[in-house]
C-alpha cells in the first residue's frame, strides 16, 4: 500500500479514512507497512489527532488484529476496569475479586509497569506460582466458572497495539491522547464487556498530570466505548501522592489482601469503593450507590471477597495460602526504617520519586527485558497533613542489599517533604465522575500553580 | 545512543543540542539509529523546525558524513549556483559553461528530476557517453583544468544527505523547510566555494508554490551559507509557467545549447543573465550590474561559452558534436503539432501538468528506480499572454510512440488555457533579490488568489 500519500494528508491536518486506518494496521501488524513509516505517522498524530472516527477505525482495527473474549448467550453481566496508573495503585487486586464477589463478572487483562508506575501483572507475579499469561478459551471459561480472571495481554489480544507500543516506546509518541485511549481501549474491547469503568489518574505522580489532558483522555475513551456499544463511565483520581500505604510489588499485593479482609489503608478504600459503586451500578445489579456501596461493604466483611481472591489465585496454579499468609511470597533481605528529619508537617510525598526508586532498586523495569525482583519498595505511613515528630519512623524501605537501602532512604529524603505548614492541599481522592452526558464535579478541586509536568 | 528522549524534546519544542545533532547524523549514517526513530523525529521537525544553531549543526554534520572539494591555495574564484528548480528549467547548463567563460570556476554538484520537475544531472545524460558520475579528485582535476564540472551527487559527498533524503521521501518529511535547507545546503558546501547563487523558485510549478516560503527558504540557506562562511545570495524567480519553451530532457539540453549559441528564448536568457551577474559580482570578477551583464553578454556572443561547455562534454566523455549538431541526443519517434482549441489570449500554462505528463509518458522518473527516456517532452511556442488563433500551431509533442502523443496532447489540453482575456498577470520573472542584508524587491509582484498548492 501506499503509505506516504497518507503520512502527509494526516500530516497537513486533513484525517484518513475509517478504511485507510484498517488497511494500514492490517498491513502494519503483517509487516507491509515498515516501521519508519509508521513511526513518521504516529509523530504526525502526536501533533494534529485524531478526529472521533479515525479514532474509532483506529482502535476497532486493533482490536481486529486478534481475537476478543465473546460470552455468547453467558447472562451474568459482565463489567471492566481499566485505570492508568499511578504509584502504589494496586486497587485492581481488591476490587476485582470484591466486585466478582458482588456478582458480576469481572475479565480483567492489565498491564505490566511502565516507567515510574506499578504493573498489575507484576503485582500478581508476585504471588508464587500465579500465572497470568492465559489463553482466551482458559479466561473464558475461568470467569464462567468463578467470575473473573486476572490475566496479561497475550499475543492473541490485539497484537497490532503491542507492536503500535513497543514503536510508540522508542519513538517519542507515547504522549498521545488518541494513541493512549486506542491502545488502552483495544484491550478493553477485547475483554467481551457489558460496560466498562476508567479510573483516570492525575496529578504529579500520573501518566498525564494535567488534570484538563486526564478529562480530555476520559472524554475520549469514553466516546470510544460507547460508540462501540460498551457504556462506559470514568472516576478522577488523585495521583499526587502514592495511594495507600505500600509500594512495591509483593508490598502492593500484601496491602491488597490486607484490604480484602477488612484492613486495608482509608484513601485506598474509598477509590476502591467508589469505582467499585460504578461498576455494580454499571452492571445493573444494584440501583442506588448507598446500596452499591453497601453492597461492598457487607461482601468485604463477609470475607467473601477475600474467599474469592482465593479462588482466582488456586485458578491461575498460584499458592492460594497468600492471602491467610502473606509471607510466602519473596521478602526483602534487608529493610530499613525511616525516620522524619525534622519535626512538622508532611506537605508533599512526591510519587515519581518513590516510583523511580523502586526501579532503580531493581523493582521495576527500565528496560522491557529486566527481570523484577517483587520484594523491594516502600511502605510509608504517613500522608500529606501528617504531624510528624522528628527522629519519628514515618517509612519502611525495603531492598536486596544494603546499597539498595541507602538508595532508598535517599528517594525518601527527596520524596518526603516536611516543612511548618501545608502550602498547598492535596487533590481530594476522587474529584469527577465523567459520562457520555458530560462531567460531575465530586469534591472541589484547591487552586494550585501547574507542577512542572515531566513526561516520561 | 539513547535517541527517544531527544525526539521527546524536539516534539516537546526544545532545541537539541549542536553536539547531540552531530552524533545523531553520525550514528544514522553508521546505523547505529534505527530508521523508524530518525523518521520520527524527522516528522517532529515538520512541526517545530530547527532554530539557528540547530540547523547549523545538522548540515555541518551532513558535510562532515562525506568528502568536500579543497582547492587549497588556488586563486581562482570558486562561484556554487543551486536552483530549487521547476519545470523547463534548463538554466545550470547555459549558466555554468558561461560563468566559467567569464573566468570564475563552477563546481557544480546537480540532482536528478523529483516528481514533476526535472533534474540537470538528467539532462547531460541525454549527451552520448556523458559522465556525471565523477570522483571528487576528477571533479577538482577538471574545475582547476577547465573552470567547471557538471556532475552528480556520489557517496562521497554527504552520504548522510542521501540516507536522510531516501527516507523522508517515503515518510512525509521532504516538505520541511529547514530540512530542504540543509540538505540543499550540506551538497553545496562540500563544493569549496568562495561564494553561492541561489534561484529559489515559487509559482505552482515550484517545489515550493507560496512567495512566503520561497522567501523563507532563501533566508534560511543564506543564513546557513553565511554562518559556514560562503556568501550566499539568492533571486526569486517565477515557476508560474515553464522556462524557455522545450521541457524535457534531450530537448532542454537542446534549448541550452541554442542559448549557448546566441538564440535563447527571452525569459531563459533573463534569468540565466541575472544570476550569472550575481555570480560574477559575488566572484568579485566585476564591480557593478551592468558591468556584469555586458561581460556576460559578450563571452555568449564570441562564442567563448558555447566553446566552453564542448570543453566540459569532451572533458566528461561525453559527445562534444552535441554543440554543433543537437540531433546526436535520442530523438523521438512521434512528434504531434498541438494546435490552439480555440482564438483568444493564453492566459496561463500550467507547469506541473507539464511536467507530469514528461513523467507519464516515460521522460521522468515515478520511482528511483526508473529508467528515463530522454527523447520525450514539449516544445511550446506561446507564453501566458500570447494571442492565438483556432487550429493554430502553439506546441509540440514528443513521445515514444502514438500513445505518449495522445498523452501528451491530452496534457496540453489541460495545461494551457486560451480565454477572453487575461484574468491575472504572471508572476514577474526575476522578483526579489535576497543578502544576509535582507530583501530587494525588484519587481512588483501581482496580488492574486492562493493557487491550491497540490503538495509532492
Amino acid at each position: 500500500m501506499f503509505v506516504a500519500p497518507l503520512i502527509e494528508r494526516k500530516r497537513d491536518g486533513s484525517p484518513l479514512t475509517a478504511e485507510e486506518w484498517s488497511a494500514l494496521v492490517a498491513a502494519f501488524t503483517a509487516d507491509r507497512v515498515p516501521d519508519y513509516q509508521m513511526a513518521a505517522l504516529l509523530m504526525a498524530v502526536v501533533f494534529r489527532g485524531l478526529e472521533r472516527a479515525e479514532l474509532a477505525a483506529l482502535t476497532d482495527a486493533m482490536v481486529a488484529s486478534g481475537q476478543r473474549l465473546d460470552f455468547g448467550a453467558w447472562s451474568v453481566p459482565r463489567v471492566g476496569k481499566h485505570s492508568t496508573g499511578g504509584v502504589g495503585d494496586k486497587v485492581s487486586l481488591v476490587l476485582a475479586p470484591l466486585v466478582a464477589a458482588c456478582g458480576v463478572a469481572v475479565p480483567l487483562i492489565a498491564g505490566r509497569g511502565l516507567a515510574h508506575t506499578g504493573g498489575t501483572v507484576d503485582k500478581l507475579d508476585s504471588i508464587p506460582g500465579f500465572r497470568t499469561a492465559l489463553s482466551l478459551a482458559e479466561i473464558q471459561q475461568q470467569v464462567q466458572r468463578i467470575g473473573c480472571a486476572l490475566v496479561s495481554q497475550t499475543a492473541e489480544v490485539a497484537p497490532a497495539d503491542r507492536r503500535l507500543y513497543a514503536l510508540r516506546d522508542v519513538t517519542g509518541t507515547v504522549a498521545a491522547l488518541p494513541l493512549i485511549a486506542a491502545s488502552i481501549m483495544s484491550k478493553k474491547l477485547a475483554e467481551g464487556l457489558n460496560a466498562l469503568v476508567l479510573d483516570v489518574t492525575y496529578g504529579a505522580g500520573a501518566f498525564l498530570p494535567a488534570q484538563d489532558r486526564a478529562l480530555d483522555l476520559a472524554r475520549t475513551m469514553i466516546a470510544l466505548g460507547e460508540d462501540r456499544g460498551c457504556p462506559t463511565t470514568a472516576l478522577l483520581t488523585a495521583m499526587d501522592r502514592p495511594l495507600g500505604r505500600a509500594c512495591g510489588n509483593a508490598l502492593e499485593t500484601e496491602e491488597a489482601i490486607l484490604a480484602l479482609r477488612g484492613e486495608g489503608p482509608a484513601d485506598l478504600m474509598e477509590v476502591t469503593y467508589a469505582l467499585g459503586v460504578e461498576m455494580l451500578l454499571a452492571a445493573g445489579v444494584e440501583k442506588t450507590t448507598s446500596k452499591a456501596k453497601k453492597k461492598l461493604e457487607n461482601t468485604l466483611a463477609s470475607g467473601l471477597a477475600a474467599e474469592k481472591f482465593e479462588q482466582i489465585i488456586e485458578a491461575q496454579g498460584g499458592n492460594p495460602r497468600v492471602v491467610d499468609d502473606p509471607a510466602v511470597m519473596p521478602q526483602a533481605q534487608c529493610v530499613e526504617v525511616y525516620a522524619a528529619r525534622r519535626t512538622g508537617i508532611v506537605t508533599h510525598i512526591e510519587p515519581r520519586a518513590i516510583g523511580r526508586a523502586i526501579v532503580a532498586m531493581g523493582g521495576g523495569r527500565a528496560r522491557v527485558e529486566d527481570v523484577v525482583d517483587p520484594s523491594v519498595g516502600f511502605v510509608i505511613s504517613v500522608k500529606p497533613g501528617s504531624r510528624v515528630l522528628a527522629g519519628e519512623p514515618i517509612a519502611s524501605v525495603y531492598a536486596k542489599d544494603a546499597s539498595g537501602a541507602t538508595l532508598g532512604c535517599e528517594a525518601l529524603a527527596r520524596a518526603v517533604v516536611i516543612d511548618d505548614r501545608m502550602k498547598e492541599e492535596p487533590l481530594p481522592l476522587v474529584s469527577h465522575r465523567v459520562t457520555h452526558a458530560g462531567v460531575e464535579q465530586l469534591s472541589p478541586v484547591p487552586r494550585r500553580p501547574a507542577r512542572p509536568a515531566g513526561r516520561r
